[in-house]
């Protein structure tokens, strides 16, 4: 049985928060800014102007404490938030646990993921800014629902390179993507010219998210009318997704209890983040100590647990700026595992530093202990959770089994992202024991 | 934009309430009961207990006026329950009409659907009974995900034969049933007698709800240890589905505003009856006056609309007791329209009465237009709604623009039912110009 924890909906936040605030504040010290690739000089507003909207680009750098949410994406975050909270009851009771479970249900949004939070915050400051067209890249799909979506809400066009072999496997998603209205190409395209040169060289190429950036990025660039779209990675986006652990906060104040260990999956590091930074924040001011931060990672894309610290490409095509984030480096090609929004090669700098720094942990999993988990999961919640969330439900059982072991409560809080209903392929492989 | 009413926990009815306690008191009369096919006599309660619990076969023929709502479920249901209201602000201003839009979103629940509702209440009782096993039969694989779930929450085992069509062409909800721990069969099976002998015939049977029914029964009355269930039709099923309506009464009190118009899609008819009956009691009381019922099914298989009001079999083996209902007679088949939900050659009798009496309307849709409404409901509300429910809408539309092209303000209810995300074949069917 699951207790439900709700806020009324003028408990929406107002802001989101910035964690570089604190940082700086109480820290002293801030992530490495990107840089261009040709001087190795800081990259300038003026230079990425062509490629995201300005006010969006003012966030990316922005020192202060808060940023104002808009009041229409307020009123659109409404339909869907606040998510609710629920404390796990059934899990905890499976487990025969002392640990509080409590997770944050982002599924809840229409499209199933937390990924409407910031694509609503996009959509709407490119709109502003007269815009007529967004180009993205999406890989298991979650982003560029998103993204159709709070696109065709503001009445801006929509393109998205969706890669190939998702794209082949996943009709669905695409589906989901065309009833919001978006074009998606399968990437490689013929659309592109990085796009037609890795063609040419493998008819059959099955495609990378570093590749379909690439791509989308060149699109961008040649188009000069539309703008660039990211789901993750950049200080703003990770800032959008700060009311997912400001409402969390309110939702663990009514239950009278403060976590002692919060989880979030990890593939470009927003919804870990989202969860992480209100709590962090707390840390920071000196008002909470001792509270455990773990970002989790598939075995087969360790980026923040066993990548380099230092400068790389966002992309395949090597056309972003260099982002000092933890990095397998900008070729590599993780394996195809079904939790496919955790296959990015690197990690958002602000989620490297705070790791480099000691403020958070991270671990991995392989992939049949995480459908394990969240099969587990289903069984005592319900929900059935997005492969990449499952990451976190493992993660959550596992800290509970150790409360268990010690003897002693703890109160853990993980973020549930997104929910699986459009990634059935992977349980079905799972549960048939095709799953490596 | 759509605005969202939510209840308390603390709001989630205690009862369910009895359609056939207003009937008798304010009309004075009833749906004729059930008939031993053979006697041709009322099927007694003990005729019924190698098939259904003891405590459901009383709620089918009960008169009181509300039956509680056992603590247990209502501790299952608070999980998801209240469902939030939503008004439809978008769709209104898309239709640029004076009507209001209201929708009860029923998919909020784990298994996405209204089905969880009754499944809680039927694995709950039979548990209660000692029976270790239930069996059903499920179409489009809402029904059977949702016992799926009630039955693993409650312990029992769970025995689902699913249409074969929908078995080979809707992998996934085979997939979710699974994870919840069920048993699948495609039927017709070579574990029944009848299936069997269908198989004899034609070893590559397409199989039917009907069908299904009557494996499902051979298989409960052969094993005498478990017990069937159904997820409509029956009088105790649209009993439990009043959860819906009560809520809804609720939370349209707290708009300030009454229904005029009441809208749900029909195919065995309980979430018809879920949102409806709370409304209907109202009206038999004397409290309300000229509102409008509507319960809308596929052109394809127009039970109500255009079926016989008689005493017909519930299933193809002709195994079920003779139910007075609005029947295309027992061994119809219904063209493979996407709302599989709906493919049901009877509908409720308590519905069928109803209608004979005039109390509701009905009404027909083709799939293209029931598609093409869902579409501008996704672009503008941003949930997908299973097909089923997409009826209610296209209904809704077609209300809210005659109310427009009438100059008058409308207050309109539907209940969305379920969404969509494991009906994107339709979907992907409809936007590429192949359905009829």
């Amino acid at each position: 049985m699951r207790a439900k924890i709700i806020l009324e909906e003028n408990e929406l936040p107002e802001n989101f928060i910035n964690i570089n605030y604190y940082l700086k504040k109480f820290l002293g010290k801030l992530p490495d800014p990107p840089l261009n690739p040709e001087t190795h000089k800081p990259v300038g507003a003026a230079d990425l102007e062509a490629i995201f909207a300005k006010e969006l680009i003012k966030q990316e750098a922005t020192l202060k404490e808060v940023v104002g949410i808009p009041e229409e994406v307020r009123k659109k975050m409404s339909g869907y938030r606040p998510t609710p909270l629920f404390r796990a009851g059934s899990l905890e009771k499976i487990l025969d646990t002392p640990a509080h479970i409590y997770y944050k249900y982002e599924g809840a949004s229409p499209v199933g993921s937390h990924k409407m939070n910031t694509a609503l915050v996009q959509a709407y400051y490119n709109r502003k800014q007269g815009i007529k067209t967004l180009i993205t890249e999406t890989g298991a799909g979650q982003w560029g629902s998103a993204l159709s979506l709070a696109c065709f809400y503001f009445g801006l066009k929509c393109l998205v390179f969706m890669v190939r072999i998702s794209y082949d496997q996943k009709p669905y998603r695409k589906t989901v993507m065309n009833i919001y209205g978006a074009e998606v190409r399968p990437s490689p395209s013929a659309t592109t010219e990085y796009g037609k040169l890795l063609l040419k060289d493998n008819k059959n190429h099955a495609g990378s998210l570093g590749i379909a950036i690439s791509e989308a990025l060149e699109s961008v660039v040649k188009g000069r009318e539309a703008r660039y779209s990211l789901g993750s990675v950049l200080n703003h986006v990770l800032l959008h997704q700060t009311v997912i652990g400001q409402e969390a906060k309110k939702q663990m104040e009514k239950t009278g209890e403060y976590p002692d260990i919060i989880i979030g999956c990890c593939g470009g590091g927003s919804n870990f983040a989202g969860i992480a930074f209100p709590f962090l924040a707390d840390g920071l001011k000196g008002e909470r100590e001792n509270t455990k931060f773990i970002a989790v990672e598939p075995e087969s894309c360790p980026s923040l647990t066993h990548g380099a610290y230092r400068y790389d490409f966002g992309d395949s095509a090597q056309m972003t700026p260099l982002l000092k984030m933890k990095t397998l480096g900008s070729d590599f090609i993780p394996s195809p595992i079904h939790a496919g929004g955790l296959r990015y090669h690197g990690v958002a700098p602000q989620v490297a530093f705070l790791h480099e720094e000691g403020l958070i942990d991270s671990k991995t999993y392989g992939q049949p202990e995480v459908f394990k988990a969240a099969i587990i999961f289903a069984r005592s919640e319900g929900i059935i959770p997005a492969p990449e969330s499952a990451h976190a439900i493992k993660a959550a059982i596992d800290e509970a089994i150790r409360a268990r072991d010690e003897g002693r409560k703890k109160v853990i809080l993980f973020n549930l992202s997104g929910h699986g209903l459009l990634d059935l392929g992977g349980y079905e492989g799972y549960l048939a024991g095709h799953l490596k």
